[in-house]
Formats: structure tokens, sequence, C-alpha cells
């Protein structure tokens, strides 16, 4: 029994590499996850991606709803794992659709690795499923390709961090480039712009995809306004930026 | 004029995306450099990637040597940059071998924004021409794929850093996750091994690929021991790895 988590990329059917294609087709059963309206609902796109590719004809999808949040358990962690832990039986009530599918995958949004929980909710099942990854495309490629810039200096670290830590704890030491994701709302906003240039990206890699860069001071406002005009008119956004410090 | 970096992944022709695959063939020139023997020749594995994917006739390759680094130049960033200079000369050269080519690519080791001077020497041709990115799977990714792993712990932080950084500073503050990269010589060893975890790879993605994991304590001599005989074996070595602490 193998549970294959596929990187998919981030919105551009492009994104595919010839190992996920590969991957597609190997399986019995390939998990979609819904998540309702109004979100972020990237099941249209997973299944756009499947008929595309997929020329297998035993291999069979079969979607599930995502469980929500309990937002009412207080401690965050809890709230996580109890959530992670549901995902996990959804899994198991939509793999029984198909009981004897011994080859399962899930198609993960970007690349399984990054600040994705699908890893961790795989190792809630049966220790006896072997775990396979096939990476995909990040967003924070789609961004730097996007932008057609490098994520480093030469020779330099960067950091990748969230918005709410960025928020929290501001610009940390000892690193001149930043890379922040699952922003919430502009944490940028929270420091002094002056001599830090941003890179900002939303739906990078997909039809609708926004860029913005400039100096943090000039660019930040627009990005702001950007942010919540396209927010509004899609009802959802993803975006990722990168800070670097250029004094 | 549009010069186009097309990221390529780590040595598995699989990792191509089908953006990928696009842009190989909707160019007029291709330029694959060589690096000569005895040196990770990657040179052999671009043209394998053309043979396989690259479906039109019109498409030239042109293959020219890299120049090499004057290691008598000093300083480490004079010496980085006049051998950027020179390599941008030796692409003008080959690309004068097809006049009219108005679309040249280059397929760039893993993804064109990590770690990788091309688009810094694209940055020195004609500034007329257009740069455009295609993102590719990265060794980081590869990695992470190869042991099954998330990069960063759940809302965390993670940086990405040399192995020099590593050796000449230490440990970063602030941080419980790196990501080494450019390391020549096991970096790792440098550190208390004391509450860190490492997964190690080396090839990642390519057949000779090589994986180790375990607390730094124990897992640091057989790392050093394989690496000294890969690297023995196959006349060159390129490695990566992650360090997590645990407590
Ligand atoms: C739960 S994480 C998943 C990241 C994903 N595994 C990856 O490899 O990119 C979601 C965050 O990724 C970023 N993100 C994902 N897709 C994006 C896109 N198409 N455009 C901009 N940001 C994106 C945003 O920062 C978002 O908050
Ligand atoms: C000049 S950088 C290029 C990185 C590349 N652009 C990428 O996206 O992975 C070279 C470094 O990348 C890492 N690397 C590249 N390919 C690798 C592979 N197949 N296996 C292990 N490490 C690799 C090593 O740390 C090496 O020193």
């Amino acid at each position: 029994m193998e549970l294959t988590l596929i990187g998919i990329g981030t919105g551009n059917p492009e994104h595919l590499t010839l190992q996920a294609i590969r991957a597609i087709n190997a399986q019995d059963l390939i998990l979609i996850p819904r998540k309702g309206e109004g979100k972020a609902d990237l099941a249209d796109l997973r299944r756009a991606i499947c008929d595309e590719v997929l020329t297998n004809p035993e291999t069979r999808i079969v979607e599930f709803d995502l469980p929500v949040r309990d937002e009412n358990t207080p401690d965050y962690r809890q709230r996580v794992d109890d959530w992670h832990d549901a995902i996990a039986s959804a899994w198991q009530s939509a793999m029984a659709e198909a009981p004897d599918a011994a080859r399962v995958a899930l198609l993960v949004w970007g690349d399984p690795s990054l600040y994705d929980s699908t890893l961790r909710i795989a190792a809630r099942l049966d220790p006896a499923r072997q775990i396979a990854v096939i990476p995909g495309i990040t967003s924070l490629q789609a961004l730097t390709a996007a932008h057609a810039i490098p994520i480093n200096d030469i020779g330099a670290p960067f950091l990748v961090t969230t918005g709410r830590r960025l928020r929290d704890e501001g610009w940390p030491n000892g690193v001149d480039t930043l890379a922040v994701m699952l922003d919430g709302g502009c944490a940028f906003q929270s420091l002094p712009p002056e001599g830090i240039h941003i890179w900002w990206g939303a739906y990078v890699g997909m039809k609708e995809q926004i860029i913005r860069q400039g100096p943090l001071a000039d660019a930040a406002d627009d990005i702001v306004r950007t942010r919540a005009r396209a927010r509004a008119a899609h009802g959802w956004i993803m975006d990722i930026y990168i800070l670097r410090r250029t004094i």
C-alpha cells in the first residue's frame, strides 16, 4: 500500500512535471478535497489537471469534503491537531470507496514539503502505508520567475517565514532577504520601510497573476490597495513576497 | 529579442515541467555550456533532455566552452565578477553562430532563482533583451521529496544558507531549521551535534542518488565517509542537507 503526495505547482497546469504526470497515471485512486464555496476552491484546478493528463482508465477519482477547523478550540496547536485528525478520517472514508486501492494519491498545491500539512496528516494513517513524494513548483519559485529575480544575493542566506512571525517578531537578525508566505494581511506594513525592496505577487503562476515591486516605502500602499481589490473581486487571495535590505 | 532561462530540475529528466518543454520547443537557439572533463559535466544531461523533448526542427543547439575562474584574482567578488563577464562574452560568441536568433534559451540546473548566476550574467547582455524565467524543481525539493519530509515545522521559519556561512558563523540565531547548499566539505562537522537531526542527500533526483538521515551525533561520520567515497567514485559530487534542532 502506497500513498503518493504529488506536487502540482501553483495553479498553472503547465507547472506539472513529467514525474507528476506519470505518478498520476500510476494510481488506483486519487483523492480530491472540496473546500466549500467562496474559499480558494482548488478542487476545480485539480479536476482540470486530471482531465488533462489522466489517461489510465483504471484510475478512480474520489472527491470528499474537507473538514473545517473548530475555531472554538482555544489552543492553536490543539486546534490544528484535531483538524488534521479529522482530515485523516475523511481520507480513510474516501479510500473506503475503493477498498482494494493499493496506490492512492493526493494532489498537493505547490510542493508537498513547503508549509503544507499533507505529510503530517499522512503520518496519522496506517504506518504500513509507504509514503512517496513528488516535488512540485512552489509559489516562491513562481514569484521569482514572474519577477525574473534570484532569491539570494551571491553566497548569501535567505529566510523563509510567515506573515505572523514577521508581524510579531519584526525583521530577524543576521539575514538580508526574507520570503514571506501565509500572510493574512500585509505584515510588511509593520516594518520601517527605509532601505527595503519588495517583490510581491498574488495568484502567481495562475491566469489571475498580479505582481508589483519597488522600494517598500513607495510600493506598500499600492500593494495593500491592489490586494484588497483583488481579494474582493475573487472572493479569496493567496499572496507571497520577498523583502530585501538594500542598504 | 528574448532570453529565456529554463529551470530543468536536478538531474532527473522527469523533473521537467510541461512549461519547460514548451519553452524548449519555442526557441531559435539553445546554448549548452561545456565544463571540461572531470567536472560535474552536466552538458550530457542537457543534451539528453533536448534529444528527448525537442521536436521543433527549427531550434538550433549550440555548445560553448564555459570559461574558467581566474583563481589568481585575489578578491572573491572581483574574481566572480570577471568570471561572469567572461561567461557573458562566451554567450555572445555562441549566439553569433545563429545571428538572427530572436529567441535564445539556457537550460538552468534546478531553479534559476536559487544560488545560480545565470540571471546575473544575463543582466550583462544587451538590455534590450527581455529576460523570461521558467521555474524548475530545486535540489532542496528533490532532497525533501527523497526523504518524504516537510522542510518547515508548523508555522516556523527556515533559513537557506551555504556551507561557508555555517562553518564561519555557526548556527544562526532565531531559527531551528537550516537548509545548507554549496558546501564543499561537510560544514556540519563544525557544530556541536547534540540535539540536531540531519537529512542529507547527494546527487538527489539522479540515478546515483544517495540519502542518509539521523541524529547528527550518530550520522555525521557515516555521511563524511559516504561522501568521500562517492566523490572519489564519480569524480565530482553535489550534496545538500537539512539540519533541524530537535530540542
Ligand atoms: C499553505 S501554504 C502552501 C504553499 C505551497 N505548498 C507551495 O509550495 O507554494 C499557502 C501559502 O502559499 C503561498 N501561495 C500558494 N500559492 C500561491 C499563489 N499561486 N500565489 C501567491 N502565493 C501563493 C501563499 O503565501 C499562501 O499563504
Ligand atoms: C550553484 S548551486 C545551484 C542550485 C540549483 N539552482 C538548484 O535549484 O538546486 C549548486 C548547489 O546546489 C546543490 N545541488 C544541486 N543539485 C544537486 C543534486 N542533484 N544533489 C544534491 N545537491 C545538489 C548543492 O548544494 C550544490 O552545491
